[in-house]
């Protein structure tokens, strides 16, 4: 059974998009800021990404190691269901309240809460892991004691305001070992941590 | 000339505080979790702490390398004046529209906003640095882009709200450059940031 993995791109004050969804190309300068090539995506949503050499290695672990993954709505309408397959190229499971008519075959849309949405996800992902992105996701399933792992990517920039990766968790503290990994990329530090259950 | 240098102990979700000035126990857990004997404050005031080896080496130079602190009343009152003297042994400027009628020699009073405040320590650290506690002060120093390094203790908690380290700055972004230095500590990782200038 693989783990329950969220990450995110965050800044160093804890947010995923800066105010009115500002900030993003500071949050991802690090998927361009390099000399390797990272093609990432399928026939049509092909994005070639330029990063440096750690920060490469690491995406395609990490790329590597996912099954599935699991976001929200809103990142579903706001990338226009990433037109039709996500860039990491695996199956994504959509939590929302209404699924639409048409989709494409590599999306599956659940109503029945995060519980229900990270379930079928781990079906889908076997042995592989499962990723969640991003805030409110991970908000709900850090309430629900559904992640084991933390990825973040923290980025060198203080966006003010904004989206926050982790937001108005109830049952807070959250308890996290590590960082059990720390990779320093250029304009990026990868950061791991477990999150301790009970 | 010295560096002006804001420094925390933060949770991974960017607070300095919980909620209703909870988690210091998180916060300031690697203060006391390690086996390297650390004596600070004067007569009176001291605190025997007990931290890691890396953690004692760095907090060691930072004393060493501070000559003044900036902090704002809430702080200043919170701790009953550190009763008399700041753990760091070094003057504080206390930014405040109030001064205390009495006080003791190691406080300075500074009513004239933050530009007046730094520029008051800078004057008292001579060649050593200015430190600048906490949130408040930090988000005021950033916004009259005052600070010129940022040291953060990343502690891997996530507290879920609080008092954040920076707060609804105006100038937003504000991009760094770093981490410069990245030392991994017990239940804590101390980063080192460069505030981009201009």
């Amino acid at each position: 059974m693989g783990k329950v993995v969220a990450g995110a791109s965050m800044s160093l004050d804890g947010y995923v998009a800066g105010p009115d969804q500002s900030g993003f190309e500071h949050l991802f300068d690090w998927y361009n800021n390099g000399d390797v090539a990272m093609p990432v995506g399928g026939e049509g949503t092909r994005l070639d990404l330029k990063m440096s050499q750690v920060s490469a290695s690491r995406f395609t672990e990490l790329i590597q190691a996912t099954g599935a993954l699991v976001v929200g709505r809103f990142l579903y309408d706001q990338t226009n269901g990433w037109d039709g397959e996500h860039p990491m190229q695996c199956p994504v499971v959509v939590l929302t309240h209404n699924p639409p008519e048409q989709h494409s075959e590599h999306f599956v849309f659940v109503t029945e809460g995060i519980e229900a949405a990270v379930a079928k996800a781990k079906e889908i992902a076997g042995d592989k892991n499962v990723g969640l992105n991003s805030g409110t996701i991970t908000r709900q399933a850090l309430d629900a004691g559904l992640v084991d792992e933390l990825e973040v990517d923290l980025v060198p920039v203080i966006l003010g305001g904004g989206t926050p990766f982790f937001g108005a968790i109830a049952n807070v503290p959250v308890k996290l070992q590590g960082p059990v990994s720390v990779i320093e990329g250029t304009g990026v530090t990868h950061l791991s941590y477990l999150v301790t259950k009970g």
